[in-house]
């Protein structure tokens, strides 16, 4: 049997992050850098009250259909797939809506990982596999496996987990 | 920390058998008696293209929306909820319109279970909990934990995991 990987979407598969950034400078400030926002957390950069509006944007219809696919996600899973049993595994629970919508952005973007491999969860601990990549420490905490902790502007503080810094590392980290 | 119990929906949280035998008196036969659809499967007693045009059912928005809870399923995981951390799993992947009408049949029927604890995957061998509580013999054959097969016509063949009759059933082996 192969090893099996658990591989979160946001920010992992999906830019989520660059999604907020073009919402950001979209409705709030359309001269903000997109490097300020890649360098430094929205919860550092940006106040409360706007955090939290532009943060609100999950729980419209269609927030997660269109999301960018994280530069070489596609390739390296595909070349991870000859090696490893790869599942998709989203704490999707919180958002009702981003259900279907992440269900079909995988149909689009990863048809390579069977419908099978597709895990929608809240609380992760509940996942058993050898390797997860994840952007959320906390996940990786209660994972038995080896964690990769996938790079993102609010996870730098953390220096417990092997980090990875995009798809090229962990490439060269699995294959 | 306690125990883990892993919980599918259908056929064992939700009556799916007795939304096929109601399907199957009013569009097909309605004066079949629901008692012979407990004692044999639709797929012994139905012809194969019966057969199909039945289960095809599944595919229909609103067919998981208005199942019937089980019998005593509410009671018996709200008692269990003391003792165990009670986790819904449900194969959901295979019908993407399953997805929403699940999630919300869960808050209508289950709000004793978070939505942190509730699992949509494909294949079960993913999930990591103590017990898992299953009509389905092949997801219990993946399973490291203790497996109890919740008795559904479909699964009377099976001899080898310890059988649970009802939610009552659950109720005196686990509490």
């Amino acid at each position: 049997m192969k090893p099996r990987i658990a591989i979160d979407m946001d920010d992992v598969l999906a830019d989520t992050v660059g999604k907020f950034i073009a919402i950001y400078r979209r409705d709030f400030d359309t001269t903000a850098l997109p490097t300020v926002f890649r360098d430094n957390s929205f919860h550092e950069l940006l106040e409360k009250d706007v955090y939290k509006r532009l943060t609100d944007y999950v729980h419209e219809p269609g927030f997660f259909a269109d999301i960018l696919v994280m530069p070489g996600a596609i390739e390296v899973t595909q070349a991870l797939s000859e090696k490893y049993d790869l599942f998709v595994t989203s704490a999707a629970m919180e958002f009702r809506n981003s259900l279907s919508e992440k269900y079909d952005w995988l149909d689009q973007h990863f048809p390579h990982i069977h419908w099978k491999n597709r895990v929608f969860c809240g609380d992760k601990s509940i996942l058993r596999a050898d390797i997860m990549i994840d952007d959320m420490p906390y996940n990786l905490v209660s994972f038995q496996g080896k964690g990769l902790l996938f790079d993102a502007p609010h996870n730098r503080d953390n220096t417990i987990f092997q980090r990875v810094l995009s798809w090229d590392e962990v490439a060269k980290e699995l294959l």
